[in-house]
Protein backbone atom coordinates (compact mmCIF):
# COMPACT_ATOMS: atom_id res chain seq x y z
CA UNK A 1 0.00 0.00 0.00
CA UNK A 2 2.55 2.28 0.92
CA UNK A 3 4.18 1.92 -2.39
CA UNK A 4 1.80 3.96 -4.08
CA UNK A 5 3.47 6.83 -2.70
CA UNK A 6 6.49 8.91 -4.58
CA UNK A 7 8.38 11.08 -2.66
CA UNK A 8 9.83 13.84 -5.37
CA UNK A 9 12.55 16.06 -5.01
CA UNK A 10 12.34 19.05 -7.27
CA UNK A 11 16.13 20.47 -8.49
CA UNK A 12 17.88 19.36 -4.84
CA UNK A 13 20.99 21.80 -4.60
CA UNK A 14 22.82 19.87 -1.75
CA UNK A 15 23.33 15.46 -2.36
CA UNK A 16 23.34 15.23 2.20
CA UNK A 17 19.65 16.38 1.68
CA UNK A 18 18.90 13.97 -1.24
CA UNK A 19 20.91 10.84 1.31
CA UNK A 20 18.92 12.06 4.35
CA UNK A 21 15.64 11.99 2.38
CA UNK A 22 16.44 8.19 1.41
CA UNK A 23 16.90 7.51 5.32
CA UNK A 24 14.02 9.31 6.16
CA UNK A 25 11.84 7.72 4.05
CA UNK A 26 12.89 3.86 4.56
CA UNK A 27 12.64 4.43 8.01
CA UNK A 28 8.59 4.91 7.90
CA UNK A 29 8.68 2.03 4.92
CA UNK A 30 8.39 4.37 2.04
CA UNK A 31 10.82 3.65 -0.96
CA UNK A 32 10.18 5.29 -4.03
CA UNK A 33 12.01 8.65 -4.84
CA UNK A 34 11.70 10.56 -7.54
CA UNK A 35 14.57 13.28 -8.34
CA UNK A 36 13.91 15.97 -10.95
CA UNK A 37 16.87 17.98 -12.12
CA UNK A 38 19.60 17.34 -9.26
CA UNK A 39 22.03 19.73 -8.91
CA UNK A 40 24.72 16.52 -8.10
CA UNK A 41 23.87 13.21 -8.37
CA UNK A 42 25.17 10.59 -7.82
CA UNK A 43 26.91 12.07 -4.85
CA UNK A 44 29.57 10.45 -2.52
CA UNK A 45 27.44 12.91 0.57
CA UNK A 46 24.08 11.64 -0.82
CA UNK A 47 25.41 8.00 -0.42
CA UNK A 48 27.21 8.40 3.10
CA UNK A 49 23.84 10.88 4.33
CA UNK A 50 21.46 7.89 3.18
CA UNK A 51 23.20 5.40 5.65
CA UNK A 52 21.52 1.72 5.30
CA UNK A 53 18.88 3.33 2.94
CA UNK A 54 21.23 3.52 -0.59
CA UNK A 55 18.98 1.15 -1.78
CA UNK A 56 16.25 3.61 -2.49
CA UNK A 57 18.90 5.98 -3.92
CA UNK A 58 19.87 3.19 -6.08
CA UNK A 59 16.39 2.34 -7.37
CA UNK A 60 15.35 6.07 -7.44
CA UNK A 61 14.06 7.94 -10.93
CA UNK A 62 16.11 10.47 -12.15
CA UNK A 63 14.45 13.04 -14.69
CA UNK A 64 15.04 16.51 -16.43
CA UNK A 65 12.01 18.15 -15.85
CA UNK A 66 8.99 18.10 -13.77
CA UNK A 67 6.31 16.63 -16.32
CA UNK A 68 8.13 13.12 -16.62
CA UNK A 69 8.89 13.64 -12.35
CA UNK A 70 5.03 13.44 -12.14
CA UNK A 71 4.12 12.10 -15.06
CA UNK A 72 2.42 8.89 -13.27
CA UNK A 73 1.01 10.50 -10.62
CA UNK A 74 -2.80 10.03 -10.00
CA UNK A 75 -2.49 12.69 -7.26
CA UNK A 76 -0.25 15.47 -6.31
CA UNK A 77 0.47 16.72 -2.96
CA UNK A 78 2.88 19.79 -2.50
CA UNK A 79 4.61 21.47 -0.26
CA UNK A 80 4.70 24.63 0.28
CA UNK A 81 5.51 27.27 3.30
CA UNK A 82 5.02 30.49 1.96
CA UNK A 83 1.15 31.65 1.41
CA UNK A 84 0.41 31.34 -2.68
CA UNK A 85 -1.08 34.08 -4.54
CA UNK A 86 -4.08 31.40 -5.49
CA UNK A 87 -6.12 30.14 -2.85
CA UNK A 88 -5.95 26.23 -2.91
CA UNK A 89 -7.28 23.36 -0.61
CA UNK A 90 -4.44 23.59 2.35
CA UNK A 91 -3.89 20.95 4.81
CA UNK A 92 -1.68 20.28 7.67
CA UNK A 93 0.91 17.58 7.22
CA UNK A 94 -1.97 15.07 9.77
CA UNK A 95 -4.77 15.84 7.35
CA UNK A 96 -2.69 15.11 4.62
CA UNK A 97 -1.61 11.75 5.57
CA UNK A 98 -4.83 10.47 6.43
CA UNK A 99 -6.22 11.87 2.84
CA UNK A 100 -2.85 10.22 1.21
CA UNK A 101 -3.54 6.38 2.92
CA UNK A 102 -7.02 6.94 1.95
CA UNK A 103 -5.75 7.31 -1.55
CA UNK A 104 -2.84 4.99 -1.03
CA UNK A 105 -5.62 1.82 0.00
CA UNK A 106 -7.20 2.79 -3.09
CA UNK A 107 -4.66 1.44 -5.38
CA UNK A 108 -4.10 5.15 -6.39
CA UNK A 109 -0.47 6.92 -7.74
CA UNK A 110 -0.07 9.36 -5.66
CA UNK A 111 3.05 11.93 -5.41
CA UNK A 112 4.47 14.08 -2.99
CA UNK A 113 6.42 17.02 -4.22
CA UNK A 114 9.47 19.08 -2.59
CA UNK A 115 11.03 22.28 -3.98
CA UNK A 116 14.39 23.37 -4.30
CA UNK A 117 16.08 24.12 -0.70
CA UNK A 118 16.60 28.02 -1.11
CA UNK A 119 12.98 28.61 -2.63
CA UNK A 120 10.48 26.22 -2.14
CA UNK A 121 8.27 24.54 -5.20
CA UNK A 122 7.37 27.53 -7.49
CA UNK A 123 4.10 28.79 -8.71
CA UNK A 124 4.06 26.47 -11.34
CA UNK A 125 4.73 23.80 -9.87
CA UNK A 126 2.65 24.08 -6.97
CA UNK A 127 -0.29 24.67 -9.78
CA UNK A 128 -0.09 21.26 -10.57
CA UNK A 129 -1.14 19.73 -7.56
CA UNK A 130 -4.40 18.57 -6.01
CA UNK A 131 -3.53 19.74 -2.37
CA UNK A 132 -1.06 21.65 -0.90
CA UNK A 133 0.36 21.01 2.55
CA UNK A 134 1.96 23.51 4.96
CA UNK A 135 4.17 22.58 7.93
CA UNK A 136 3.59 24.28 11.42
CA UNK A 137 6.34 26.25 11.79
CA UNK A 138 7.47 29.16 13.90
CA UNK A 139 7.22 32.32 11.94
CA UNK A 140 10.10 33.74 13.51
CA UNK A 141 12.17 31.04 11.89
CA UNK A 142 9.65 29.26 9.11
CA UNK A 143 12.32 27.93 6.65
CA UNK A 144 12.68 24.05 7.24
CA UNK A 145 15.40 21.61 5.81
CA UNK A 146 14.52 19.64 2.82
CA UNK A 147 15.09 16.25 4.56
CA UNK A 148 13.01 17.29 7.85
CA UNK A 149 10.10 18.65 6.07
CA UNK A 150 10.16 15.00 4.28
CA UNK A 151 10.54 13.00 7.53
CA UNK A 152 7.71 14.96 9.24
CA UNK A 153 5.51 14.06 5.83
CA UNK A 154 7.00 10.53 6.00
CA UNK A 155 6.01 10.11 9.45
CA UNK A 156 2.82 11.53 9.41
CA UNK A 157 2.00 9.08 6.58
CA UNK A 158 3.68 5.98 8.24
CA UNK A 159 1.43 6.90 12.04
CA UNK A 160 -1.63 6.84 9.82
CA UNK A 161 -1.09 3.81 8.33
CA UNK A 162 0.17 1.94 11.35
CA UNK A 163 -3.15 3.27 13.15
CA UNK A 164 -4.76 2.06 10.37
CA UNK A 165 -3.13 -1.26 9.54
CA UNK A 166 -3.06 -3.27 12.40
CA UNK A 167 -0.90 -5.89 10.27
CA UNK A 168 2.38 -3.26 10.37
CA UNK A 169 4.25 -3.93 13.66
CA UNK A 170 3.77 -1.43 16.73
CA UNK A 171 6.33 -0.39 19.08
CA UNK A 172 5.66 -2.74 21.29
CA UNK A 173 4.23 -1.94 24.91
CA UNK A 174 5.20 -3.69 27.37
CA UNK A 175 3.19 -3.60 30.54
CA UNK A 176 2.66 -7.29 31.75
CA UNK A 177 4.76 -6.20 35.21
CA UNK A 178 3.43 -7.71 38.37
CA UNK A 179 1.39 -5.41 40.18
CA UNK A 180 1.77 -5.42 43.77
CA UNK A 181 -1.62 -6.09 45.29
CA UNK A 182 -3.35 -4.08 47.79
CA UNK A 183 -2.45 -6.61 50.51
CA UNK A 184 0.95 -6.34 49.96
CA UNK A 185 1.18 -2.74 49.23
CA UNK A 186 -0.32 -2.30 53.33
CA UNK A 187 2.44 -5.52 54.56
CA UNK A 188 4.77 -2.66 53.14
CA UNK A 189 3.43 -0.04 54.83
CA UNK A 190 3.16 -1.57 58.36
CA UNK A 191 6.54 -2.79 58.00
CA UNK A 192 7.88 1.13 57.67
CA UNK A 193 5.98 2.21 60.27
CA UNK A 194 7.07 -0.80 62.66
CA UNK A 195 10.79 0.35 61.74
CA UNK A 196 10.21 3.73 61.66
CA UNK A 197 9.29 3.40 65.51
CA UNK A 198 12.10 1.11 66.38
CA UNK A 199 14.47 3.63 64.94
CA UNK A 200 13.19 6.56 66.84
CA UNK A 201 12.19 8.10 63.37
CA UNK A 202 8.25 8.32 64.60
CA UNK A 203 6.79 8.75 67.63
CA UNK A 204 3.57 6.50 67.81
CA UNK A 205 1.85 9.20 69.91
CA UNK A 206 2.71 11.64 67.50
CA UNK A 207 2.81 9.88 64.04
CA UNK A 208 2.00 13.55 62.41
CA UNK A 209 1.67 13.15 58.69
CA UNK A 210 4.13 10.66 58.06
CA UNK A 211 2.06 7.29 57.15
CA UNK A 212 -0.85 9.51 55.17
CA UNK A 213 2.27 10.68 53.09
CA UNK A 214 3.63 7.44 52.96
CA UNK A 215 1.34 5.32 51.68
CA UNK A 216 0.51 8.32 49.05
CA UNK A 217 4.66 7.82 47.55
CA UNK A 218 3.74 4.10 47.72
CA UNK A 219 0.65 4.26 45.90
CA UNK A 220 1.67 6.60 43.15
CA UNK A 221 5.30 4.66 42.73
CA UNK A 222 2.37 1.72 41.56
CA UNK A 223 5.05 -1.06 42.65
CA UNK A 224 5.72 -4.88 41.68
CA UNK A 225 5.65 -6.94 43.83
CA UNK A 226 9.50 -7.34 43.30
CA UNK A 227 10.08 -4.18 44.16
CA UNK A 228 8.14 -4.44 47.62
CA UNK A 229 9.92 -7.39 48.20
CA UNK A 230 13.28 -4.96 47.72
CA UNK A 231 12.31 -2.63 50.11
CA UNK A 232 10.76 -4.96 52.70
CA UNK A 233 14.20 -7.06 52.67
CA UNK A 234 16.12 -3.69 53.26
CA UNK A 235 13.67 -2.70 56.50
CA UNK A 236 13.97 -6.19 57.56
CA UNK A 237 17.90 -5.35 57.62
CA UNK A 238 17.33 -2.07 59.14
CA UNK A 239 15.63 -4.09 62.18
CA UNK A 240 18.02 -6.60 62.48
CA UNK A 241 21.14 -4.45 63.00
CA UNK A 242 19.21 -2.19 65.50
CA UNK A 243 18.58 -5.42 67.72
CA UNK A 244 21.44 -6.06 67.90
CA UNK B 1 5.68 28.36 27.85
CA UNK B 2 8.16 26.44 25.50
CA UNK B 3 11.48 27.53 26.74
CA UNK B 4 10.79 25.65 29.46
CA UNK B 5 11.35 22.40 27.69
CA UNK B 6 14.74 21.14 26.79
CA UNK B 7 16.91 19.45 24.27
CA UNK B 8 19.77 17.22 25.61
CA UNK B 9 22.18 15.69 23.22
CA UNK B 10 24.21 12.93 24.46
CA UNK B 11 27.59 12.38 23.25
CA UNK B 12 26.53 13.10 19.50
CA UNK B 13 29.23 12.25 17.45
CA UNK B 14 28.45 14.29 14.25
CA UNK B 15 28.54 18.19 14.67
CA UNK B 16 26.26 18.82 11.75
CA UNK B 17 23.57 16.62 13.63
CA UNK B 18 24.45 19.34 16.23
CA UNK B 19 24.12 22.21 14.15
CA UNK B 20 20.54 20.39 12.38
CA UNK B 21 19.08 19.84 16.03
CA UNK B 22 19.57 23.38 16.49
CA UNK B 23 17.73 24.33 13.06
CA UNK B 24 14.83 21.91 13.91
CA UNK B 25 14.18 23.09 17.35
CA UNK B 26 14.21 27.13 16.07
CA UNK B 27 12.02 25.82 13.37
CA UNK B 28 9.67 24.48 16.02
CA UNK B 29 9.36 27.55 18.44
CA UNK B 30 12.10 25.45 20.78
CA UNK B 31 15.55 27.46 22.18
CA UNK B 32 17.18 25.45 24.83
CA UNK B 33 20.14 22.87 23.89
CA UNK B 34 21.76 21.25 26.09
CA UNK B 35 24.97 19.03 24.65
CA UNK B 36 26.78 16.24 27.30
CA UNK B 37 30.02 15.50 26.05
CA UNK B 38 30.02 16.34 22.25
CA UNK B 39 32.44 15.00 20.05
CA UNK B 40 33.48 17.51 18.21
CA UNK B 41 32.14 20.98 19.55
CA UNK B 42 32.43 24.04 18.13
CA UNK B 43 32.58 23.00 14.73
CA UNK B 44 32.42 24.53 11.59
CA UNK B 45 30.03 21.91 10.02
CA UNK B 46 27.80 22.41 13.09
CA UNK B 47 27.22 25.89 12.37
CA UNK B 48 26.61 25.31 8.78
CA UNK B 49 23.66 23.20 9.64
CA UNK B 50 22.46 25.15 11.79
CA UNK B 51 21.76 28.06 9.30
CA UNK B 52 19.75 30.70 10.59
CA UNK B 53 19.54 28.90 14.18
CA UNK B 54 23.24 29.83 15.20
CA UNK B 55 21.59 32.23 18.12
CA UNK B 56 20.73 28.42 19.97
CA UNK B 57 24.42 26.84 19.52
CA UNK B 58 26.09 30.16 20.49
CA UNK B 59 23.66 30.22 24.03
CA UNK B 60 23.98 26.28 23.96
CA UNK B 61 24.93 24.38 27.69
CA UNK B 62 28.11 22.35 27.50
CA UNK B 63 28.45 19.87 30.10
CA UNK B 64 30.61 16.75 30.40
CA UNK B 65 28.83 14.52 32.37
CA UNK B 66 25.07 13.44 31.98
CA UNK B 67 24.23 14.46 36.00
CA UNK B 68 25.38 18.05 35.22
CA UNK B 69 23.30 18.25 32.08
CA UNK B 70 20.04 17.14 33.64
CA UNK B 71 20.52 18.27 37.11
CA UNK B 72 17.75 21.35 36.76
CA UNK B 73 14.96 19.16 34.87
CA UNK B 74 12.61 18.12 36.63
CA UNK B 75 10.59 15.80 34.40
CA UNK B 76 12.71 13.59 32.09
CA UNK B 77 11.89 12.01 28.87
CA UNK B 78 14.01 9.63 26.65
CA UNK B 79 14.26 8.70 23.73
CA UNK B 80 14.56 4.79 22.97
CA UNK B 81 14.34 2.80 19.99
CA UNK B 82 14.81 -0.62 21.87
CA UNK B 83 12.56 -3.04 23.93
CA UNK B 84 14.30 -2.71 27.53
CA UNK B 85 14.72 -4.83 30.35
CA UNK B 86 12.99 -3.24 32.24
CA UNK B 87 9.02 -2.06 31.46
CA UNK B 88 8.86 1.64 32.02
CA UNK B 89 5.60 3.75 31.04
CA UNK B 90 6.23 4.31 27.16
CA UNK B 91 4.64 6.90 24.65
CA UNK B 92 4.72 8.09 21.13
CA UNK B 93 5.39 11.20 20.33
CA UNK B 94 2.17 12.47 19.98
CA UNK B 95 1.03 11.55 23.52
CA UNK B 96 4.80 12.70 24.85
CA UNK B 97 3.96 16.07 23.28
CA UNK B 98 0.91 16.38 24.79
CA UNK B 99 1.95 15.48 28.76
CA UNK B 100 4.93 17.75 28.38
CA UNK B 101 2.55 20.46 27.04
CA UNK B 102 0.75 20.27 29.30
CA UNK B 103 3.87 20.66 32.21
CA UNK B 104 5.66 23.23 30.13
CA UNK B 105 2.10 25.05 31.22
CA UNK B 106 2.48 24.32 34.65
CA UNK B 107 5.72 25.84 34.38
CA UNK B 108 7.64 22.81 34.95
CA UNK B 109 11.49 22.15 33.89
CA UNK B 110 11.49 19.86 31.27
CA UNK B 111 14.39 17.86 29.47
CA UNK B 112 14.06 15.37 26.29
CA UNK B 113 16.87 13.43 26.09
CA UNK B 114 18.88 12.03 22.89
CA UNK B 115 21.33 8.82 23.05
CA UNK B 116 24.81 8.94 20.50
CA UNK B 117 23.81 8.04 16.61
CA UNK B 118 25.57 5.04 16.99
CA UNK B 119 23.78 3.11 20.41
CA UNK B 120 21.36 5.39 21.56
CA UNK B 121 20.80 6.47 24.92
CA UNK B 122 22.11 3.80 27.59
CA UNK B 123 20.21 2.13 30.04
CA UNK B 124 21.81 4.19 32.94
CA UNK B 125 20.44 7.50 31.18
CA UNK B 126 17.16 5.35 31.03
CA UNK B 127 16.52 4.65 34.57
CA UNK B 128 16.92 8.59 34.97
CA UNK B 129 13.81 9.04 32.76
CA UNK B 130 10.23 9.82 33.95
CA UNK B 131 8.76 8.53 30.69
CA UNK B 132 10.08 6.73 27.70
CA UNK B 133 9.36 7.89 23.73
CA UNK B 134 9.41 5.20 21.29
CA UNK B 135 9.29 6.88 17.58
CA UNK B 136 7.10 4.99 15.29
CA UNK B 137 9.37 3.47 12.60
CA UNK B 138 9.32 0.61 10.08
CA UNK B 139 11.16 -2.69 11.49
CA UNK B 140 12.78 -2.82 8.82
CA UNK B 141 15.35 -0.20 9.10
CA UNK B 142 14.59 1.36 12.55
CA UNK B 143 17.08 3.67 13.46
CA UNK B 144 16.33 7.26 12.68
CA UNK B 145 19.08 9.71 11.94
CA UNK B 146 19.64 12.21 15.22
CA UNK B 147 18.46 15.42 14.24
CA UNK B 148 15.48 13.87 12.16
CA UNK B 149 14.80 12.16 15.83
CA UNK B 150 14.60 15.77 17.07
CA UNK B 151 12.66 16.91 13.98
CA UNK B 152 10.12 15.00 15.09
CA UNK B 153 9.39 15.45 18.92
CA UNK B 154 9.64 19.46 18.26
CA UNK B 155 7.02 19.06 15.44
CA UNK B 156 4.55 17.28 17.97
CA UNK B 157 5.38 19.58 20.73
CA UNK B 158 4.97 22.79 18.42
CA UNK B 159 2.06 21.34 17.45
CA UNK B 160 0.63 20.72 20.28
CA UNK B 161 0.86 24.00 21.19
CA UNK B 162 -0.41 25.40 18.96
CA UNK B 163 -3.13 23.47 18.72
CA UNK B 164 -3.66 24.15 22.66
CA UNK B 165 -3.67 28.31 21.48
CA UNK B 166 -6.83 27.80 19.28
CA UNK B 167 -8.64 25.99 21.85
CA UNK B 168 -9.98 25.85 25.68
CA UNK B 169 -7.78 26.24 28.31
CA UNK B 170 -6.70 22.90 30.09
CA UNK B 171 -8.30 22.31 32.98
CA UNK B 172 -5.55 23.26 35.61
CA UNK B 173 -3.78 19.71 36.37
CA UNK B 174 -2.36 19.16 39.37
CA UNK B 175 1.00 20.31 38.74
CA UNK B 176 1.33 22.37 41.37
CA UNK B 177 3.51 20.27 43.26
CA UNK B 178 7.05 20.75 43.57
CA UNK B 179 8.60 17.89 42.22
CA UNK B 180 12.52 16.88 43.03
CA UNK B 181 15.09 17.89 40.52
CA UNK B 182 17.32 15.44 39.07
CA UNK B 183 19.96 16.38 41.31
CA UNK B 184 17.72 15.72 44.43
CA UNK B 185 16.92 12.58 43.10
CA UNK B 186 20.56 11.51 42.62
CA UNK B 187 21.17 12.75 46.01
CA UNK B 188 18.62 10.23 47.29
CA UNK B 189 19.87 7.27 45.57
CA UNK B 190 23.35 7.81 46.74
CA UNK B 191 22.16 8.34 50.29
CA UNK B 192 20.23 4.81 49.77
CA UNK B 193 23.24 3.49 48.59
CA UNK B 194 25.34 4.45 51.24
CA UNK B 195 23.41 3.25 54.11
CA UNK B 196 22.82 -0.44 52.38
CA UNK B 197 26.47 -1.10 52.18
CA UNK B 198 26.91 0.87 55.67
CA UNK B 199 23.68 -1.88 57.00
CA UNK B 200 25.36 -5.12 54.92
CA UNK B 201 22.23 -5.12 52.55
CA UNK B 202 24.40 -4.61 49.89
CA UNK B 203 27.58 -5.52 49.18
CA UNK B 204 29.46 -3.00 47.01
CA UNK B 205 32.09 -5.50 45.05
CA UNK B 206 28.25 -7.12 43.98
CA UNK B 207 25.35 -4.96 44.13
CA UNK B 208 23.56 -6.97 41.79
CA UNK B 209 20.80 -5.03 40.19
CA UNK B 210 19.50 -3.12 43.17
CA UNK B 211 21.02 0.21 42.44
CA UNK B 212 19.01 0.45 38.85
CA UNK B 213 15.88 -1.12 40.51
CA UNK B 214 15.98 1.42 43.16
CA UNK B 215 16.57 4.18 40.84
CA UNK B 216 13.81 3.14 38.34
CA UNK B 217 11.87 2.91 41.34
CA UNK B 218 11.93 6.27 42.23
CA UNK B 219 12.03 7.78 38.84
CA UNK B 220 8.33 6.18 38.19
CA UNK B 221 7.28 7.21 41.70
CA UNK B 222 7.81 11.06 40.57
CA UNK B 223 9.27 12.25 44.22
CA UNK B 224 8.29 15.78 45.26
CA UNK B 225 11.17 17.31 47.66
CA UNK B 226 9.15 17.08 50.35
CA UNK B 227 8.87 13.33 49.62
CA UNK B 228 13.16 13.31 49.42
CA UNK B 229 13.52 14.89 52.46
CA UNK B 230 11.57 12.66 54.59
CA UNK B 231 12.90 9.14 52.66
CA UNK B 232 16.40 10.92 53.60
CA UNK B 233 15.50 11.44 57.22
CA UNK B 234 14.52 8.13 57.96
CA UNK B 235 18.06 7.03 56.30
CA UNK B 236 19.71 9.94 58.30
CA UNK B 237 17.98 8.20 61.17
CA UNK B 238 19.20 4.70 59.82
CA UNK B 239 22.87 5.57 59.65
CA UNK B 240 22.98 7.00 63.24
CA UNK B 241 21.36 4.26 64.58
CA UNK B 242 24.09 1.85 62.76
CA UNK B 243 26.88 3.96 63.55
CA UNK B 244 25.95 4.16 67.61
Amino acid sequence: MLKNIQIILCEPSHPGNIGATARAMKNMGLSALTLVSPERYPDAEATSRASGADNILEHATVVTDLPAGIATCQWLFGTSARTREFPWPQMTPRQAASKIIELAQGNQKIGILFGPERAGLSNEALQHCDYHIAIPTHPDYPSLNLSQAVQILCYEIYCYAIELQTSLPLPTNNHNFDKATQEEMGGLLAHFEETAVKLGFMDPEHPKKLLPRLRRLFSKSQLEKDEVNILRGFLKQVQRVVDT
